[in-house]
């Protein structure tokens, strides 16, 4: 029998293996206008942290004892769809089990790429991609010539951000992540400086890998690399505000940053943004981007778990920085 | 001989009289090209604070042993420059004394108003008004409908973006102020609720006043304030940044927003602003506002300090509170 992955309890704090369940299914026969759908690929993602709390956010918390859901990329095994047949390659939000069975109108069928996993869908050409191209484009509006610091820079969005940056003539691209590996990994992939962010404090880090300051921060991370980064920024800056990992698990809220007063004095924006209010971007994304992955010119780094029972372990990792790149689970 | 006033010390926390000089100074007669005024009003205003430090910020310090300077509005009483008589009324930047020898290039001739105190210049016509206007339309970019919640509701930016924005269409303009005087004051000159933050937590306040959540928060207060208006920001929700008085005499930066990364799932935009930057806008302002000041349509509340001598216990006044309005100084 196929196997999904339930919230067991509500984490308080880190969630830990026994907040999932793992359990067999008996699914059902797809009815007409249903497939049949076997999962190649699931995500795992910081946002998910959000859900698995009882609190209303900008998607609606997971349910106890239910499957967890998410993106996921699958071949459809059986279809009573029109429009959709055996072998079809398709993405849909019915991640963390190994099979589903769908409403046809669920899923999007998506065309596989030579030579590229189907897990792009997942990552550079899909909700991180976009997220990467809308948050410095669209929300941070950057431009030509500016200087670019991203948090978070090794993971699936981070990684993403600081390239195009560098593909769409930064003067200067600053990344910031979790181990010395990583910073090196993200010299190799074209960023200017990077840094460790456990070697010493944020701000001073900053400082020395971009004396001149910065025009964009990319906000992955939130609390004191978001206090270093108001530092940083020039006058006129911009903030694109995509997340706070630093503060998912927070139990108490971080008392940073303390210094956004600076915002006056330094004219900036800071702006909060959701990837998928942006979804009319989608087109231009995957033209440019994957313009730029077929010509080799972009790094779409991946961390691949093998396994559904592994997902909570993967999930977890990815929360503590794990990953290098888009983390995702091949079921 | 006319006396003027000189910053004697840099204040540490709040300021107190002994960080002020009053002394007498020989003026010089003037020279081709300029002009002797007679200083009739003087702007006392929060951003002043910031420039007793020794800091750079987006205006340079003040200099230790030399004059204060700032907005005031006097009369030429001697002219040797073209375009310039006896008796005109000038606008410039050089308060804090009763006389002053200027180029002419230095001050900016305005047209007296039948009925209207000179001083309006330093206030609802001039930097305050501008400051409100440009901040709720331009910054916040208010519509027609929105609610609307400013900090420093009493003060002389705060009164004006709450009557700009019922004037403008606001479906629920709340303010916040330091006095039950004040707050009563507020519901007179139409804000629709007010309260007074020294009577319980701001959070639970505003969200008995604006039980909807409101779409623009006009901050002038910062730190706690910021914090609740975070809380009760609809999604889409902007906040223009123009001051945070609550944390200009601070000496360890404030714990708060603690609460920024509510940016992210509601959208918000955060930006700050320098009315200097602006002030291609003070035709319209001085247009719009011109207007319904004429047709009676708009209070502009004035706290009106008679004596130089008084100037620093008025600026000192003016940071804990004790204005309605703009604060001024007769000289």
């Amino acid at each position: 029998m196929p196997r999904q992955i339930n919230l067991a309890s509500r984490p308080s704090g880190w969630p830990t293996p026994d907040d999932f369940d793992l359990v067999e299914v008996d699914l059902p026969a797809p009815q007409e206008g249903q497939v049949l759908v076997r999962n190649l690929f699931m995500s795992v993602d910081p946002y998910m942290r959000g859900r698995m709390n009882d609190v209303k956010s900008y998607v609606p918390p997971f349910r106890l004892g239910e499957p967890l859901d998410g993106g996921a990329v699958g071949e459809v095994v059986e279809s009573r769809a029109p429009g959709l047949k055996t072998g079809d390659l398709v993405l849909h939000g019915f991640g963390w089990r190994e099979q589903a069975v769908l409403d046809a109108a669920r899923v999007r069928r998506v065309e596989p790429i030579e030579g590229v996993s189907p897990s792009a869908y997942l990552g550079v050409l899909g909700m991180p991609g976009l997220t990467a191209y809308v948050g410095l484009l669209d929300i941070a509006e950057f431009k030509e010539g500016e200087a670019v610091f991203v948090s978070g820079a090794a993971g699936a969005v981070g990684s993403l951000v600081g390239q195009i940056a560098e593909l769409k003539g930064a003067s200067w691209v600053v990344g910031s992540a979790g181990s010395d590996e990583k910073v090196a990994h993200l010299r190799e992939i074209g960023f200017d400086a990077a840094f460790n962010y456990r070697n010493g404090p944020v701000g001073e880090q900053l400082r020395q890998a971009a004396p001149d300051g910065v025009d964009v921060y990319f906000d992955n991370v939130g609390a004191e690399h978001l206090e270093a980064a108001i530092d940083s920024l020039r006058t006129g800056g911009r903030v694109a505000m995509c997340g706070a990992i630093a503060v998912y698990n927070a139990t108490e809220p971080p008392c940073a940053p303390r210094n956004l007063f600076q915002a006056v004095g330094k004219r900036l924006t800071l702006r909060g943004f959701i990837v998928g209010d942006h979804s009319t971007r989608m087109p231009d994304m995957i033209a440019e981007v994957g313009g730029w992955l077929r010509e080799g010119r972009i790094t779409a780094d991946e961390t691949v778990v093998e396994g559904l029972e592994n997902a909570p372990e993967a999930f977890i990792g990815l929360l503590s920085g794990a990953n290098t790149g888009k983390m995702v689970v091949r079921l």
